[in-house]
Parts: C-alpha cells; structure tokens; sequence
C-alpha cells in the first residue's frame, strides 16, 4: 500500500489513506542530517553520491512518509551553464557574476545531465537500490523563472528589480535567458526519470512575485514547454508554485498532472477555480509544527477536508519544513494524516 | 480639481479624472531627496518637522500628483512603545532587543503620539500650511502584524519563523502584542487626523504571509478595531493589504473606506469577490516603470479599465515605487493616467 499510495494519488486512482511526503523533508531539522553536513559544504553534499543518498532515505523511515525526494538543490545546474555558484552559510546562494545583459546570455553554456551533474544520476540509481520499492522516488528541478531569479539577482531578493528590469526594459533579452533555462530543466529533468525518479517536480518558488498577465506572457510558455517535453516519460509531473493565489487559471493551464500549492490558500478554493478534477498536493502552513500536536492534528483534518474536494490529494507542507522544527512534530503530523484519512 | 480629486474618489463620488499618488513618493528615486538625506541618518530626516515636510512636498510639484503623504516611517512608534530601532545602511530596520516572550510584551509602554513622536504632528502642521489646500494630505500607520513582524523578527525576515512560532507555539502571548499595538496605531493615527492629515492609510506590508484562517483570527480583529476606533474622524480610511490575492473576502469585511491592492490581482477580479461598491486603490506593477513610456501608458489604460469595474478608483502602484526608477517616467506614468482617465 505505502509503494503505491504517492503514485497512485497522483493520478487521482484510489489510495487507502492520503498520501504524505514534505518539502525539504531531508534537511536541517534532523539531528542525523547535520551530524553528516558538519564539516562539510552543501554542495559537497549534494555532489557526493553516498551521501545525498543517505541524506535522502534519513526521513523514509523516521517520519514513515510514503515518497522520498531526491536531496539535491534547483541551482546544481548552474555550474554547467557557466553560472558558479557558492552558498554562503546564512546568506544561501551566491552568484558572483550576475546575469544582466545579452552577451551574459549568450555566454551561458548547453547543461548536459551526464557531464555536468553526474552525481545526481548516480544518487538516484543508489537510493533506488536502497529503497527496493518501499516508497517511490521524486526527481525534481527549479522552474525557469526561479533560476532567472536567482542567476539574474546573483541570490534572494527583496524586491527582484534586477529580474524585472530585464523582464521590461529588455524582454527579448529576458525571453533568450528563460528559453536556455528551459532547455537545461527539461534536460535534466528527463536525466534524472532515465536514471530511475519515479515522479518530477517542478518547483517555481518565485511565480508569485508577478501580476498575472506578467506570469501568463513571461514565464507560463516556458514551463508549459518543459512539462510538454515530459509529456513521453509517463512519469506524474507536479508543478509546485508558491504565493501563486492569484495565479489559478493559468496553472491549471500548464498541463501538470498535480499541482502543488502554497499555504495561502484553501485547497477548496482551488478546486472552485479549476474544477473537481484537478489533483492538488500540499498545502499544510508549515509554521502549524511550532503548535502543540493537538492543534496539528484538528489543521491536518482541515487540510484534508479541503483535500477531498479534488480527485487526488497528495498531502504536504505548503512550503519546506523550517530548520528549527521538532521531528516529532512531524511525525505527528505524518501519523495524523494517515489515521484521519484512513478512517473517513 | 486637483484639490479635491482624491478625496472624492476615496468617497466613491465623481471625479473629473482618476486621481493618482504613489506609495513612497517621496524618496529614494528623487535627486532632491537624495540631496536632502545626504549626511543624514534616515531616522534623522524623519524626525526633523522642517526637512521632513519639504520631502514631503517634493513629489507634489514634480509629479503633478493629487495627494501628498506624510513622510515618516510605520516604525516611528517603536522608540515610544520601548523597542530601540536602528535603520541599518543596506540591511534596513533593525531591533537589537526583539520580542520573544510574555515579559517582553507586558514591559511595552503605552504609546502617546504628543510626547512620542511630536516631530509627526508638527510635519503635518507644516505641510498642510505649504500645501494650502492644493492637494490633501495623508497620514499613515503600519498595521499590526506588520509592526509585531518587525518586533519579533528583530527586522525583515524570509519566514518569519519567529513571529508566526509566537502566533502558534504562544497565541496569547501574541494576542497580547497585537492588541498593544493596534492601541497605540488607533492614537498615532488619530493624532495625525488632528493634527491635519486628511486620510489614513493603515499599511499591512505582510498581510500575505499568513493562511486566510490565520489572517482571520489572529490579524483581522485589530486591523478592523483599529478601523472602527477611528470612524467618528470622518477622514478616508485606506487599508493597504501586500500579497493578499487569497485574502479578499477578509479584506472586505475590515471596514476600510478604500482597499489599496497589491499588483498581483487584477483589480477586476478584486471587484468580482466583492461586488461593485467597493473603492479599490492600484495596483500597477511598480517594476513597470523600468519599461518605455509606450508600454507604460499601455499597462497604465489596463489598470484604469480594471479600476473603472468599482465604484471608484484611486491611481497607485501595487507597492513603493524602486529606488532606481527614473523620475521621468514616473511622471509619463501621472500624466498618462490623468490624460486617459479623462478622455473615457
């Protein structure tokens, strides 16, 4: 049942309980994930294969969640574009050339998955052996329009203004860089299925930052391309958009097979704008596990009572689980999913 | 005209055009504001009467727009209240003493603008002298979870982890902060409608943060008392809410006089959740503004055809104007929206 639960909810098929898996479910809130991080970099993490593996499998049975995600980071590609990359501790990652112009762009180079990120296949293929059918494994990449986010500012940003100034006084610029980017996710996307991940998420972390007819113009052809060049893989592809409210009409046009949504709003509202046959993931407010398990657990029946309006529910934080959290919190949270939609 | 444009739209009476102002007009993008703040701490600026009401003026002229508003800070309250505040160069406000716990809050003085911030009261005497009732004047206040976001996360924050750890780990002690501070927000602005302001603005920069049932219970009852406790002034209330696309039918029950929408919802669409007697103040995406005059007045008539679905309309963007725009188009964008609105 655990084996097939994530796969089979996500495409609307019936599960015997709601399926559960976190956004950054292997990470900082697990004392056995910093005891093998210290002394070590996060990209020497992700680019060590043995170890991203055990990072990634360290949830599977603590927090008995029904599908493991890949340990890895959406800007792994960047090296292979010609974009280097750092994560400086308590400031995340760092570009120290920034993209801003056309010959920027036209400098990027073509991301080959085998050359460039070999050590994510190879994780892959180790913790698929690992898992031997227990759970599914999910492979993910960063939408377009995030990665511009990230290699245009050169990190976070408050405001984004160097993004948008390209997006409106030099669209055709904005336009070469998101259609690079899409090239290089769709490939590294269909690596990572090849080499054995059994569902692909599409992350946009940054689609709320935009009006809607800026969302629809910009940045919607381009991950419709990526998830239409999926299409063949057969594989569920879920599209995880944060702050995106506002955004419904046009992510039920992207052609996911599950979308992923933000704790912002009620998954009852999304199925209002797109209809009850839409499979949604999501959308727990991550900052619920600071409360006592009681009130965890009446927000996880919430949740789910919203879930039940759409033909398939996948349950999940609207966003990653904070670093301070308590695992047994989580825990609790996975447990009350299971045990309240097993019994309605 | 001018001198009586806003208002009336803020009443949702007839106006010859739409008027228009724009969230930080005074400031940073300005040469001659950026002369006036040279050798100055911004703190300092704000609370010398004389040079903050000359920041004031300065877009009025330059701009043509039909109302000023009062420069100062959501944050001025702090000293009062006894939370020591720093603007920090690059990194923005900074709180060495955050507020974490139950002793922290009841240790909060009651904040009493005459002895507090008597440098407010005596800027909007001054301006509302040299205006001389060529355009009104708006007075403002930050909302309370805004305030509490910045007392809690000791600055501007991703997550706001410690803020919402408080809301859910200890909800009465929040309870108690949110209640001190829509107190002393209820004086500060009542203070300043005595002292001349002509509307208020309550700004809500991190309404978008939250769950609407979050929003619902733990925010909306202090921005609505605050909004009741200052009905009998008889000036214009403007609650600005950032982010809140998921938010609108809470947003409508506040009891505010003008909502001011981010731009990440159509205005339209605003009008269909809330029918057409509201008064909607926006929503251009400000990074608009680094695009060509033509593509300006193009997306400036999509606003005003949005805006023209509700019983009035007042011009803005969806938030501050950047800091590195420039001054001129910001004028194509005031001229274009007072040309168009009047030829339709």
């Amino acid at each position: 049942m655990r084996a097939t639960r994530f796969l089979n909810a996500c495409r609307g098929e019936p599960v015997d309980c709601t399926p559960v898996w976190l956004m950054r479910q292997a990470g900082r809130y697990l004392p056995e994930y910093r005891k093998l991080r210290s002394g070590r970099t996060f990209l020497e993490l992700c680019r060590d294969p043995a170890l991203a593996a055990e990072v990634t499998l360290q949830p599977i049975e603590r927090l008995e969640v029904d599908a493991a995600i890949l340990f890895s980071d959406i800007l792994v590609i960047f090296d292979g574009l010609g974009i280097p990359l750092e994560f400086v501790p308590g400031q995340g990652p760092v570009i120290s050339k920034p993209l801003r112009c056309a010959a920027d762009i036209s400098a990027l180079r073509t991301f080959v998955p085998e050359e460039h990120t070999p050590y994510v296949l190879e994780t892959i293929r180790l913790v698929r052996r690992e898992l031997d059918g227990q759970v599914p494994l999910i492979g993910f990449a960063g939408a377009p329009l995030t990665l511009a986010a990230y290699a245009v500012e050169g990190g976070t940003s408050k405001n984004f203004t160097h993004l948008k100034r390209m997006m409106f006084a030099q669209p055709d610029v904005f336009k070469d860089l998101m259609a690079h980017l899409a090239r290089a996710v769709s490939s590294h996307l269909r690596a990572q299925a090849e080499a054995g991940a059994q569902a692909l998420q599409l992350f946009d972390t940054w689609a709320g930052i935009l009006a809607p007819e800026d969302y629809a113009r910009h940045v919607m052809p381009f991950s419709c391309a990526i998830l239409a060049s999926l299409r063949d893989l057969e594989v569920p592809l879920i599209h995880y958009a944060n702050g995106a409210a506002a955004l419904l009409t046009e992510l039920g046009r992207l052609g996911a097979d599950v979308l992923g949504i933000d704790w912002r709003i009620g998954l009852r509202r999304v199925v209002e704008a797109l209809g009850p046959d839409v499979v949604l993931q999501g959308n727990l407010e991550p900052s619920v596990l600071y409360a006592s398990e009681e009130y965890i657990e009446s927000r996880v029946a919430d949740v789910l009572a919203e879930g039940a309006t759409a033909r398939g529910h996948i349950f999940n934080l609207g966003h990653g689980v904070h670093p301070d959290i308590d695992p047994g919190r989580v825990r609790a949270m996975v447990d009350a999913v299971h045990r309240l939609s097993a019994s309605t």
